[in-house]
């Protein structure tokens, strides 16, 4: 049975999209306060040495400045930090190139810049493991010899105030550095190689790459005049998340840190709060507002990209195109921290991707003196996909059967067992792969000399969380929606066809607002969840609100609740169209009768038992340029299983995004570190971000494959597209040029080498 | 049956004490928001006049006055007003001495002032009518000739824009420039006086009184940098009603205008709004966020003070005490607007204060060109009370009866009419003087020479609306609890004892939020009306989150949701400790776990059908100078029914000021305008408002005569206690001395020639 909605599934325009393509959005940046002071971190210039001596008698002198700050004055990670990401002082050590050692802060950021040069720190190196590669060697110095911090330890020290439980308890480990380990199986792996006729194993190298977000990291944080609470001013995707690190960095209740989320420049994972923490520190030590904004520089050194991963896949089939076994190992270069669980991402999507009986996937997450890695969108994903759909592709060619075929046989398909052994409940890789069947691409793709269609799957088991929302409708007729969200994606302009839908009204008389940390609740902004997490608990407050309106109306228009319509903005007795109310003429009664049912507000919840996992298919077409091995996508096509499109424009331009960061990933993107951990790359200039003019036509195919388990059919669509530009533009090359690319990004001089 | 409460009802500090007797409260005046322009409005000093020009060049040409605003520039009264406060600027035409005729604004607030001085305003005075007993003569010019304007018509224009309906098709009025009337019969006026064997009359006279907070009307506007939305920070008591009237004036939409309430520095009714709409019009045309800070000076000339009122009382009664008839005929001086339903509001309540079968009162609301009178605490009663009941009192004397015990056998109770003839369902009178009848000023009040003690009795209706409220438990186990509030007289002190009762939590976990008019809603903070129009509605959604809490817990731990109980931040089974957890895991649970319950978040509403009357007994001890007819007052007692005091510490401080403003009324505060409508007395030296050491002891007894109407058996409280005083302390000067004073407030001046 197909649902017919008025609202939900049209194509709204954003809500916010006139003021951001304007440039009217105020950022962090733009937000001047009074009394603001202005901070500047100093960063480490070693990957790790000790810190002998911070003379801070000369910047201290320079009129304008307010303070130098060392871990001496702040609060360190004595107290922190469930997160691990949110920046506080090195206090005896430093452990990367970019840690933060001083913060000055002064009365404008012209002398908080002077007075950097004006802090001496004396640093004694110490010796430095870079490589990923290097670092699992036993030979090489261990990062945290005592284990990494653990939650509660002073990461500030030279070895770290104790390790984690399980670092401690661990036998003598395989690898040295190894922070992590993740172990996937089923099946038997010999056995499955040994029925193979073909066999394919190969290794392959991902660089580290940026999110690229265009606004830098920013921080505002105002001390209350009135008592130790703090009001905190964060382009972050977790504001709940960042308030209790905060609170726990602070020792404040968590009512105290109110976070307030402001729009966001780019988040893509890497916006959970990385200055916070040194901001609020910094205002409540000085009483004042303080402003940190980062340079362009400082944020490729002190932020939190993704990880380098180093890989090794070897699949086995039957000569009929049956996959009899797969086996990744996979080593995620962590730098100093956590690693975000991408070994178990890796693996219980990978290991998800086909049915085959037999199958290990072993991903080792290992430290280095590099900076932590974080979260970028869909984390490991495009990595770990790139490995695996690259030997997938290649066994279709052993073979000899087309990629796109090899792929519609294999893929998983619910009951099918996910990386973790688990079935999927549902999941739509066959349904993605159905709609291109007949696209040109696949059925004439017309290519020329040099050019080559690539394929590739992805899947992505999303996230989901509780939620709350709470909707009043006023006096005018118009309705409010408030929500606990950070609205990264425009998530807003979903919501507000689910409240048009349930109360009648046009999704212009919809206002959302986002309330700070002590109102309502959400999931963070990540892991494909938001609108999938809140919509039930949204869908469910207007479900209230409208009831209610029903009731009052009843007793107004002296008519039965059931009989009553929400329309337009009219709320009628069904059939009687002279007996109407206008919805504000209900709410003017609900917020004035004595005796009456009182204001109209419905509160919803949402707490869905799992996310709905999401698939999609990448096709891309390239031109190789055979003189400099130059590769150019020409076309690049996008099948993903969004369940249900709330506001498909929405999620078309979440497809397009990704598509692009893909490709990014693909052809562009690397952090190229020297053997001392020193960037090469930290600009702009260096790092090679796709211009609008590198990205092809993108085409986005919404595949509508409903999902049991959530409102409407809806899955999670902020994450796949970004999954398998990668792969694909590899297996476009390999079928352009005969070339398998193997490490990422594909540069045009390893290409053109390949071709020798 | 007693109900046990462990939090309700006990004395606790209020939430916000500390940062008001620290001086660190941030009023509206202490906010400064960056790119801040100033605003000072030039004010009519012409009670009556044509503008014939308004020549702003030279003060534009200042440095730094960014605009000089005329009503050609701003929104006018043509769009507004629902409540007719709010100031806009005069076009053709000024009313009163204060009436504002021009805005400046300017980079500063010193500019603004000396570019006042440079704008000439040439006006042609007209005839007018400023005493308001000439101005009910058919001689006197007609304030409104074709009657006040509407809501929606051009006050700024000479003869308004038409007149209000009830005005139109009103026949030859017996009195000139009455705006409204008021006439409440019940039995034969004329039988009941032809039954008294004693009948006493007299005229009384009070003058105009101001509120006399310490704040003058301050306001600011921010413009949103993003849309044509309006934040407004305002020191208002109700703001949702001055948001609407906002809305009306710029013609937006209800969301686009958000008004923040900020800590108001005194309110006393006269704060709703004055000085917003010109600061908003200003801002919205300037695109700059706009400041206005009234002077002391402009506060006294613009804003909205009590009115005078001139009273004529004529009691009968027979020899045994029985009171026969009630007659009073009251004149309200409008100024130039409407009069708040004062003249409803004394007979409603005046005509219900004694068992009395025949009465008769008519209230004439009469226009003269003077400031629009406004609400203050309780309006008109003071003034209605102290006419009525220095009647009584001499009637009491006249018969030979105590007038304790002729009160005692009088008063009005539950059955008896109030003064709309229906009546009374639940009044406190018969209590008040229980509570009484055995303190020592009645049982044995040991007077010296010159000392008297005097008695009055006080009702007052109160009032009610709907309010929602929303309750949130956060995971530290704190209690979040959001209103639409505006918290004038420290409600939320009384919130979290509710809270805190239904969550089995302490209070200081409990943390009152109020929302912007995007969200809770909630009646005006007036009218007495706040905690007891709320209160219900923040039971409810404590005890939605507290079975939430229940309910979660007993999945948790394994039992029955009816087994759970609430103690001490603890969710536990009754009769099983060791199965307990913390409120802070329960909401961990709540906000974390998938397939749960969600998280917790309760919301609750209010709507009751009527307020509950609160009655008050005033005692006042004074000693009278018989050489300078200076009256000093030396012991104040109020009793008043409470119905049940939820923070009795609050309550008590509503009494104590309250108390303290009644005698600013008896015996100190006037304004006093010339027959040209010039302000003699505008400012804090001229103006006598009662200083601290003029105040005696104030002792405050809560009677809890519980209501059957609301939550609790509460009562409204703010407005009670100033109704008496001004009676009691002329019944006491009448004890002491024999001279029955009949003019508020009393001058040692009359006391003395009322003696000879």
């Amino acid at each position: 049975m197909t649902v017919q909605y008025k609202h939900i599934g049209t194509r709204r325009p954003l809500i916010e999209g006139r003021e951001k393509v304007t440039g009217r959005t105020r950022f962090v940046a733009d937000l001047q306060l009074p009394g603001t002071v202005y901070g500047r971190p100093i960063l480490s210039p070693y990957a790790h040495a000790k810190i002998t001596e911070i003379d801070k008698s000369e910047a201290e002198a320079l009129p304008g400045v307010i303070a130098v700050l060392t871990a001496a004055d702040l609060p360190t990670r004595d107290k922190v930090i469930r997160s691990r990401m949110t920046a506080t002082l090195a206090k005896e050590a430093v452990h990367f190139v970019g840690q933060p050692v001083v913060l000055v802060v002064a009365e404008n950021m012209m002398i908080a810049e002077d007075a950097v040069d004006l802090v001496y720190i004396d640093y004694e190196p110490l010796p430095a493991v870079t490589n990923l590669l290097t670092a699992i060697e036993h030979s090489s110095p261990a990062v945290w010899p005592n284990g990494i911090p653990k939650d509660e330890s002073d990461m500030g020290s030279i070895h770290g105030g104790g390790g984690d439980d399980d670092e401690a308890t661990k036998p003598t480990p395989k690898y040295n550095n190894i922070h992590a380990e993740n172990h996937f199986e089923r099946g038997d792996i010999t056995a499955g190689f040994a029925a193979a006729d073909v066999i394919i194993e190969r290794e392959y190298t991902c660089n580290i790459v940026h999110q690229g977000y265009i606004e830098p990291h920013a921080a505002v944080t105002v001390p209350s005049p009135l008592d130790d609470s703090i009001d905190v001013y964060a382009a972050v995707q977790g504001k709940f998340w960042l308030r209790d690190d905060l609170a726990k960095l602070l020792d404040l209740p968590l009512h105290k840190v109110r976070v307030h989320s402001v729009d966001v420049g780019g988040g893509f994972g890497a916006k959970y709060g990385i200055l916070d923490g040194l901001g609020a520190s910094a205002a409540v030590a000085l009483g004042r507002p303080v402003k940190i904004i980062l340079s362009r520089s400082d944020d490729f050194l002190t932020t939190m990209p993704a990880p380098a991963i180093h890989l090794r896949v070897k699949t086995g089939a039957k000569q009929d195109g049956t996959i009899t076994a797969i086996q990744m190992e996979a080593f995620c270069d962590n730098g100093v921290y956590f690693g975000w669980a991408q070994g178990w991402l890796i693996g219980f999507a990978c290991g998800g991707y086909y049915k085959c009986d037999n199958l290990q996937i072993d991903v080792w997450e290992v430290l280095t003196h590099k900076p932590p890695i974080g979260a970028y969108r869909a984390p490991a994903m495009p990595q770990g996909t790139f490995a695996l759909e690259s030997n997938i592709d290649d066994m279709a060619a052993a073979l000899g059967i087309a990629p796109f075929d090899f792929r519609r046989q294999n893929a998983a398909e619910p009951g099918d067992p996910a990386g973790n052994g688990k079935p999927w409940r549902t999941i739509g890789f066959k349904q993605c792969l159905d709609a291109l069947a007949d696209h040109p691409l696949i059925a004439n793709p017309n290519l020329q000399a040099n050019e080559g269609v690539g394929i590739a799957i992805a899947g992505w088991g999303t996230n989901v969380g509780p939620a709350d929302a709470t909707c009043r409708v006023d006096t005018d007729g118009s309705v409010v929606l408030q929500t606990g969200q950070v609205d990264l994606t425009s998530n807003s302009s979903a919501f507000v066809l689910i409240v048009a839908e349930s109360m009648g009204v046009s999704p212009s008389d919809v206002v959302v607002v986002n309330t700070d940390t002590t109102g309502a609740f959400a999931p963070g902004s990540g892991g494909s969840q938001v609108t999938y997490s809140v919509a039930g608990a949204v869908r469910d407050a207007a479900d209230s609100a409208a009831q209610q309106v029903r009731e009052i109306a009843a007793d107004m228009l002296e008519a039965a609740a059931a009989d009553i319509e929400l329309i337009d903005g009219q709320v009628q007795v069904r059939g009687v169209p002279d007996k109407a109310l206008s919805l504000a003429q209900v709410a003017q009664n609900a917020r004035s009768k004595r005796g009456g049912q009182g204001p109209i507000v419905g509160d919803g919840k949402s707490a869905l038992p799992e996310p709905s996992p999401a698939a999609s298919v990448h096709l891309v077409k390239v031109h190789v340029d055979p003189v400099s091995g130059k590769v150019t996508p020409r076309h690049y096509v996008c099948a993903q299983d969004v369940g249900k499109a709330i506001n498909p424009l929405l999620v078309e331009g979440q497809m397009h995004g990704g598509m692009a960061q893909g490709l990014g990933f693909a052809l562009h993107e690397a952090m190229i570190y020297d053997e001392n951990g020193q960037l090469l790359t930290g600009s702009f200039l260096d790092y090679d971000l796709p211009q609008s003019d590198q990205v092809p036509t993108l085409e986005a195919i919404m595949v509508e494959n409903p999902s049991p388990i959530s409102p409407f059919g809806m899955r999670g669509v902020g994450e796949p597209p970004i999954i398998g530009g990668a792969a694909a533009v590899a297996n476009a090359i390999r079928q352009a040029v005969g070339v398998r690319p193997t490490e990422l990004p594909i540069r045009a001089e390893h290409v053109w080498q390949a071709r020798l």
